[in-house]
């Protein structure tokens, strides 16, 4: 839970390597996981996530979901996801307790859970339904309570120096709205803004390398054969996943990460960027037009003929 | 709950009238809803809150809370919320199924009373604390499950000409970072990328006219008399709330709202568009820089002093 990262805490020690160290002795296959947030066993999103289990377990990973309606799974962030007593009783910072019970194993069997599955797996893949331009709430509840303080990130470990930064991450889900109504000049506005508080602030936050995002647009108003195509389209993705480069982010070098500083990019690193054309990314656009498709499309390959793009950083990716 | 906008409905009728004319007979003063979520009684998001009620009750305001920690409000999005008979129990659709409900009569009692609040309130106010940059997973819940199809929304029914279009609501929240590093060239990126989704996607994609944010820099790292000087502040904008200018979003009669036409821009608009220097809201950027503070400003008053900014599209405000 975002919300307290100016407590630092080192988190080298203690029960994080008896967390690594219980992970490697247990994972013996490559592992996924699927957050997994739908009501229903006939949807178009069941049939996505069949797809996803049987083409990664064809390649030899363990596919776990958490299925979170199933599972019933909380999403309120409250006072029970602390065994035992508070540091502060008369004030309770959701935050500082639960990084604190992270730190003393008192976090609720719940949250412990999940985060066992985040610890084992390599790509985590969140797969939902957009609801009001972003997750479910039960899958925001999972995010809010899994990406404990110390768990997940600490002032010194974010973004590309993030916890997680040798694990990937994606957003697999379907919307109601056609692919032209959240483009720029769409009535929905860009679905590259629209993803930059799940994207960069939540999951590149922890450290993930995010995979671009699998988009279904709109399969309800979709005729069968185009919903068909678009599994067989998701199915030959997922044959070609391990190889795909991450999504660009802004790297934490380049910017002055001190209270003195203001965590604003150093001057050197703003002189660098100023005779490019676009912005960094989508958040940091500097006042200029947005590299395209920052937040949906993945840089292209390094050596696939040609120079990288003129509108993309060259030194300042991420990684 | 936005899925299905394509499943049109009118909302002229029935149980729109009859819950019309039912907050008109009920609500004798003008009513505020706040819709908080925060955990204890001791915060500063709570003495956030006090200055509100206050503040709004001695301008003669009734003022509703709706405390969703201490509701225990349900934030997942269920089979529950529906009472009686499913329309398709074959294939459970939360949209479909929620807007036939509310057409009926047959959503869930908690959802209701939430729905009668809305409907009495001139202005909501959402006051949280930011969790991975956006509201904690109950309000994201409260959104979810009160802001239904047909009740809040329905294909012909949205943005300017949305269901809500003569209330107001606003974003009130703490945040844990500094106001610099939610800049655009701070470490997390422009907070005006951030609020796009919670602001336009969900705010004034049910018509309300969104009222700048109230954003409470990190008060839990700042020394007191900052924090008073913070809930000063709050409580000065309060007493003049009533006449502040709502933020600018792109109005749907610059799209072409069909299906054959995508739902983009109208070439005419476009045109017209073209020759100015920023796109027309931080979503619509239309490959052009940002208008800048597009999400955290409302434009200059008209006629205070000079014509509007040259960032500001003028006709195409969208009231």
């Amino acid at each position: 839970m975002y919300c307290n990262i100016f407590d630092s805490f080192d988190n080298s020690q203690g029960i994080w390597k008896y967390l690594k160290m219980s992970a490697q002795m247990t994972a013996q296959k490559k592992t996924v996981l699927i957050v997994y947030a739908h009501q229903s066993l006939g949807s178009f999103n069941q049939a996505v996530q069949d797809v996803a289990v049987n083409v990664l377990e064809e390649q030899g990973y363990s596919v776990v979901v958490s299925d979170l309606y199933v599972m019933n799974f909380r999403a309120a962030a409250t006072r029970e996801d602390i065994l035992g007593d508070l540091k502060n009783p008369d004030l309770f910072q959701y935050g500082d307790e639960t990084m604190h019970a992270w730190m003393e194993g008192r976090l609720s069997e719940d949250i412990v859970e999940e985060q066992r599955k985040v610890q084992e797996a390599e790509l985590i893949i969140f797969q939902f339904p957009l609801y009001w331009f972003s997750v479910p709430a039960i899958m925001k509840g999972w995010m809010d309570r899994v990406l404990a303080q110390g768990f997940a990130f600490s002032m010194e470990k974010m973004y590309n120096n993030g916890i997680f930064k040798d694990k990937k991450a994606m957003l697999a889900f379907s919307t109601g709205a056609s692919k032209t109504m959240f483009q720029p000049d769409g009535i929905n506005g860009d679905i590259n803004v629209t993803l930059w508080p799940l994207q960069n602030g939540t999951l590149h936050f922890c450290g993930f390398q995010v995979l671009a995002p699998q988009i279904f647009w709109g399969p309800a108003h979709c005729p069968a054969p185009v919903r068909t195509a678009m599994l067989d389209g998701w199915r030959d993705r997922l044959r070609g996943l391990s190889a795909e480069r991450p999504l660009t982010f802004a790297p934490c070098e380049l910017f002055d990460l001190s209270f003195q500083g203001g965590f604003v990019l150093r001057p050197d690193a703003r002189e660098e960027l100023n005779s490019r054309p676009h912005g960094l990314t989508t958040g940091h656009h500097l006042g200029k037009p947005l590299p395209p498709d920052n937040q949906t499309d993945a840089p292209p390959q390094s050596g696939a003929g040609g120079g990288p793009s003129a509108s993309r950083p060259t030194n300042f990716t991420s990684r």
